[in-house]
C-alpha cells in the first residue's frame, strides 16, 4: 500500500473480479499481472482502494493460476471462480465469504487500472447518498471499445445498459459507456443475483443486474466519471499501451510538481522515490524500489533497478542494479554497477567498468575497463585503466581485497584470492598471484616485488 | 510485397508519379527514396497497391537517377520524365506504355504514402460504380500545407480544383482538399490530356483534367477520405518526420494487437517480423530484416539489425547487426555483436564484449570486456575478462578455434591463427603465441605448459 | 544573442521582471535560470527581445542573487527589487533608471519564455497604433493555471483584470487571460505608479495599472495572441516541462525545414548549429555550441556536447564532449571521446573506446577497449585491442607520442612519457616503458626490441 493514506472504510466490503482470462492480450502473462510502470495491473487496482480506505478486499481469481494467487493474495482474501461463467457468476462465487455482510459492497474489475482513490470515494458516497440500490459509474466519451451504453430516463435515472453488439440504430450515438465498477446494497444484491436469469451461453453479467433492479421499479443510480480517461481498460496490448501511457504521465507529473526536474520520456516505477531539486535525464528507467537522493543527475539513458542513490550523485548513461551509492558518487558514461555493490561518498567510476558485489571506498577513483568482482576496495585507491579482479577459478569465486591507497596499475590482473596492502603499487601488466604487504611495489608475470622502491604519501 | 495479401486486379492500370525533385526537402537523397520505417517512401506507395490488388504498375522517374531507378524499377516498369512539365505531363509519358488499355487507370503521387490499401480499393471501386470519367481523392481538414481545394456543385459532385495560392476570399474557407490520387477512365483520359493547353509556366497538371471534364459536362466524382490523416503528403522535412510518426504508429499498434509487448517510444522498421509473447523495451530499434522469436526480451536501449533472434533471449543496451542468436543467449548490457556471428543456445555475453565473424558454442560464458573476432568457439568455454583474439598482423585477419570446456584466463591474448584444445586453459595475462594441446594449461609471455597440471571436470 | 536579426527599436525601454523567487519549482536553481534546451529561461526572452529589436534591456532580479545577476548582466543593466512588494513595485525600481525616458516601456515577465519576436514587435505596433498609455498581451482559452482573466467591454476595450481566486460566478467563464506582458506610455506610467494603493499584503501588481487607466477614462487596449501556447508560463516543475516540450518542438521544427532529418525524440539545444542533409538519429543530445556538418549522422543515442563535427562522420551511441572531429570520422557504438580531442579525417574508433586529450591522426584506427590520453596519436596507426596509454604514474599525467604507421598490439601497455617511432609494432601484451626506435618491434614485459624484425610496408 505504498501511497495507502486512507481513512479506514468500515461499513463497505470490496470484490475485485480477477479471473477474466485476457486471450485478447496474447500473452503467456494473465492478464491482471501485466506490468505497468512497475505493478501488476490489478495491484494498481488495489492501490487505489486502499488508498481510499477500502482494504477489507476480496478478489475472485481464476482456477490453478499460483501467479495470480501470490499476487492477489498478500493484498485481498481469494476465492476462485472455476468456471467463466460471466461477470456476475463471479460476484456469486464471493458470496459465501460475504453473505452475512448487511452494507454496501463494491465491485470492481481488475482490468479499470485508471480509476483512482477519490474517484472511489466520489462514487461511494454518491451511492450511499442515493439510496439506490445499484449505482454504477460511467464514462462520457467512450474512451475504450466495446464499452456498454448506458441508457438513461428523462429524469437522469438509468433504465438499461446495452452491450455495443446490441446497439440498434436509435441508441447507437448514446455516448456514456459503462466503466466497470459497481455498488450494491445487501441483501437486495444476493437475492437479485440468485434470481439472475442465464443468457444462451450460460453467462449472467453483473448489468443484468441493473434490469433487475429497474424491473423492480427500484431507481439505478449512475455517476459519471469527471475524467473520461480513467475508464481506459486493458482487453489488449494496445489498450494496455494507453494506459501504461496514464500511469507514467500521472507519475512523471507528480514528481515535477515535487521539484524533480524529470525531462520525458523517462521511465519512473510507481514504487520509486524521488527528492526535490533532482534532475531526470530523458531516456533514463528508474525501477523497482528505487530512490534518488536531493541533487542528484541521473541520465540521460542511465537504468536504476532497485538502487539507492544518496544525494550530489551523478550516473551518466550507466546500469546500476541493487547497490547503494553514497553521495557525490559519479559514475559513466557506459558503466555497469551489479548487485550486491556499495559505493562510498566521492568514489569516481568513469567509462566501461564494471563492479560486482564489492564495496568501494571512499575517493576511489575506477577509471575506465576495470572489473571489479567480489571485491573490498578501500578508500582513496586507483583502479587503473584494465585492472580484472580475476576472481573465478573455473570452479569458484574468490575475494580480493585492496587496502588504502593502493596503486593498481593498468592492466593489472588481482588473481583472487589476494590481498593488496595500503600504499601497495602494482605495475602495468603486472599478474598479481601472491599477496602484496602494504607500501610495496609489484611489477611482472608472476608479480615479483620491487625492492628499494619507496611509495608515494597521498 | 511483404504485406501483401491483394487478389489481382486486372482491369486497372497504374501509374506511379515518382518524377519529383523535392528541392524542398535540401536533401541529396530523392524524395520518394527518403526512408521511412526501413522502407523508401514510393515503396510504401507500392505496398499498398499490390496489397490492394493493383500489382501492375508503371513508374514516372525523374531522368538519369539510377538510385530512384533501382528502387522502383523493381516493383514497376518504368519510364523517365526529362522535363519536369508538370503532373499531366508525367502522366502522358506513361501513355505509350498505356495506349491500348481501354479500362481505368489509377494515377498516384508516390509521396502520398499513408494511403492504405483499404482506401485504394474503396476508391477505385467508387470509380467503378460512378461511371465518371474522373474521380479524385479528397480529404476534410486539410491536414496538409498547401493542398488544391476541392470547389462542389449542389448536387455534391465536382466543379472545380483551386490552387491554394489561388483561392479568393468567397471560397477560401473551403477545407476539403485535394490529395493527389486520380482514377480515370480510358480512352477519353488519353484525348483529353493531349487537348490540355499549357499554363505560363508550360506545365500542364492533372487538375486540369478535372476542368476538361466539368467543361464537356461529365460529373467529376470525389470520394473523401475516412481517416484525413492518410492524406499527409510530402514536401519538407517536416512533412517527413510527421509521416514517419503515423507510419511508426500504425507499426507498433500492430504489434501491440499481435500480442507483442511494445513499450514507446520503439522503432520498428516495416520489415520486421515479431512473435507474440515478447517485450520490446522503450528505445529499442529494430531495423531491416530483424524476427524476434516469442518470450523474448529486447532492449531498453539495444539496436538489432537484419538479425534473427529466437526465442527466450535477452538482449538489454546492446547492438545486434547481421546475427544470429539462438534460443535463451543473453547479452548486455553495452555488448555489440557484429555482422557473421552464429550465437548458440544458451550462450551469456555480457558487458563490454564484442564478437565479430564468430561461432559461439552453447553455454559459452563471454562474461566482460573481450574482443572475440573470426573465431570458432565451442561450447561450455569461458572466455575471462579482458580476453581478445588478437585476429590481426596488420596485414590480414586469422582465425582462432577454441575448443569444448576450454578455459581463457583474463586478458589472455590469442595470437591467431591459433587452437585452444578442449578443456585446456591459459593462465591470467598470458600471451597465447601457439596452440595448446587439449587438457594443457599454459602461461606466461609468451605462454608455455604448464607441466603436472591437472585440468577440472566440467 | 544568437538569433539576433532585428532592427533596432530605439523609441522603447524594455524591462524585465527577473525578480520572482519562484518557491513552486521547489529548486535551488532561481526559477528564472531554469535551463530549457541549453538556454536559461530569462535569456529565452532576451532573446526574443532582441530579435524583435529590443536590445535596450533593464532587469529587475532579486537581492544577493549573484547567480541570477551574472546571466542577466550581461545581456540587461540591472537593478534589485529588495523586498517582493509585487510586480508594480517591481517596475518602480527600474523607474530611476528610466525616468526621462518620455516613450513606450515594454514590461516582460522573465517566466514567459514562449513569447516570440514576432508577438512582441506586433504588440508593440500595436500599441503604438492605439495611442492607449496601457496595453496588455492576452490570450483566448487560458493554457496556463491561475491567469487572471481578462474583462472587455461591450466595445472590445478593457474594463478590469481579474483574479482568478476572486472570479465571481458571472465572469468565471472568461477564457481571455492575462499573459503578463505590458506596454505603457510615459510619463504617465510613473505618475501612475506612484498613485497605486498597496493592497492589504502591502503589494502593489502592474495590473492596478489596467484599473487605474481605467478609472481615469482611459481606453485599455488588449491584444489576444494568434497561438495561446505563446502563453504558457513557468511556476512549476510540470509548466517548465510543457514549455521544455514547446522549445524542443521549435528548435527540431527549424532544423526539420532546413534539410536536417531529425527522428524525435532528439534532444538540440537552441545553441546548436547543424547543416542540411544530416541525420539526427532518435535520442540524440546535441547540447551547447556543437556544430554539426553536411552528410553526417549522428545517433542514435549519442550525446554531443561543445563539439564540432564535421562533414560525412558517422557517431552511433556515443558521447563527444568538446572534441572536434575532422571529415569522415567514424565513432562508435559504445565510444567516448572526452575533452581536448581532436580527430582528423577518416579515422576509426570502433567500440569501447576512450580518447582523452588527445589528438587522432588521419586514417588512423582505434578498434576496440583502448584508452588513449594526453597523447599525440600520428596517422595510419593501428591500436590493437585493449591497448593503454598509462598516463598516470600516480602523481601526475604524461605524455605519449606515436608516429606515422606504428602498430600497437593488443593489450600493449604504453607506459608514459613514451615515444613509439613510425611504422614500429608492439606486440600483444607488451609493457612499453621505454621509446620505441623507428620500425622496430618491442615484446615482453618491459618490452625489449627483437632483432632482424623488418616492419611491414604500409
Amino acid at each position: 500500500m505504498p501511497f495507502g493514506i486512507g481513512v479506514k472504510v468500515n461499513n463497505w466490503q470490496v470484490v475485485i473480479l480477477a479471473a477474466g482470462n485476457g486471450t485478447r492480450m496474447q500473452s503467456s502473462i494473465p492478464k491482471v499481472l501485466q506490468s505497468i510502470c512497475g505493478r501488476e495491473m490489478v495491484a494498481l487496482v488495489a492501490d487505489a482502494l486502499c488508498d481510499a480506505g477500502f482494504d477489507n478486499l476480496i478478489a475472485v481469481v481464476p482456477p490453478s493460476s499460483p501467479a495470480v494467487s501470490n499476487v492477489v493474495g498478500s493484498r485481498a482474501t481469494l476465492v476462485e471462480q472455476v468456471e467463466p461463467l460471466g461477470t456476475a457468476h463471479a460476484l456469486s462465487q464471493a458470496q459465501a465469504l460475504l453473505g452475512n455482510h448487511q452494507g454496501d459492497v463494491l465491485v470492481i474489475n481488475g482490468d479499470v487500472p485508471l480509476i483512482t482513490q477519490k474517484t472511489i470515494r466520489t462514487l461511494t458516497q454518491s451511492h450511499e447518498s442515493s439510496q439506490a440500490y445499484v449505482t454504477i459509474l460511467t464514462c462520457n466519451g467512450l474512451p475504450g471499445e466495446g464499452m456498454g451504453r448506458i441508457i438513461r430516463n428523462e429524469d437522469g435515472s438509468v433504465s438499461a445498459i446495452v452491450e455495443e453488439v446490441d446497439l440498434d440504430a436509435m441508441i447507437a450515438s448514446v455516448s456514456e459507456g459503462n466503466v466497470g465498477v459497481y455498488c450494491f446494497k445487501s441483501p437486495w444484491l444476493w437475492s437479485a443475483l440468485s434470481d439472475l436469469e442465464p443468457s444462451a451461453s450460460g453467462e449472467i453479467y453483473l448489468t443484468d443486474l441493473v434490469a433487475k433492479s429497474v424491473s423492480q421499479g427500484h431507481r439505478v443510480n449512475a455517476m459519471p466519471l469527471k475524467d473520461s480517461g480513467e475508464a481506459l481498460g486493458v482487453n489488449d496490448g494496445a489498450q494496455l499501451a494507453r494506459v501504461r501511457e496514464v500511469v507514467q504521465r500521472r507519475i512523471n507529473n507528480k514528481w515535477l510538481l515535487h521539484g524533480v526536474n524529470v525531462m520525458e520520456p523517462a521511465f519512473i516505477d510507481v514504487t520509486v522515490k524521488l527528492e526535490p531539486d533532482t534532475i531526470i535525464y530523458p531516456n533514463t528507467f528508474l525501477r523497482g524500489m528505487t530512490v534518488i537522493g536531493k541533487g542528484s543527475q541521473i541520465g540521460p539513458g542511465s537504468i536504476i533497478v532497485d538502487s539507492i542513490i544518496a544525494e550530489n550523485c551523478l550516473v551518466v548513461q550507466s546500469v546500476i542494479e541493487n547497490a547503494v551509492l553514497e553521495d557525490g558518487v559519479e559514475i559513466g558514461p557506459y558503466s555497469h554497477v551489479r548487485p550486491e555493490s556499495y559505493i562510498e561518498t566521492n568514489v569516481h567510476i568513469g567509462n566501461f567498468a564494471e563492479v560486482k558485489n564489492s564495496r568501494i571506498g571512499k575517493s576511489t577513483q575506477i577509471g575506465h575497463f576495470s572489473y571489479i568482482g567480489d571485491a573490498q576496495v578501500s578508500q582513496n585507491v586507483n583502479i587503473g585503466a584494465g585492472a580484472v579482479t580475476c576472481n573465478f577459478d573455473g570452479t569458484d569465486k574468490h575475494e580480493t581485497i585492496i587496502e588504502e591507497g593502493a596503486f593498481i596499475g593498468s592492466d593489472s590482473m588481482l588473481v583472487a584470492p589476494l590481498r593488496i596492502g595500503a600504499r601497495a603499487s602494482t605495475g602495468a601488466g603486472s599478474v598479481v598471484t601472491k599477496d602484496v604487504p602494504a607500501g610495496a611495489k609489484v611489477v611482472g608475470m608472476p608479480a615479483k616485488i620491487i625492492n628499494n622502491w619507496i611509495p608515494k604519501k597521498k
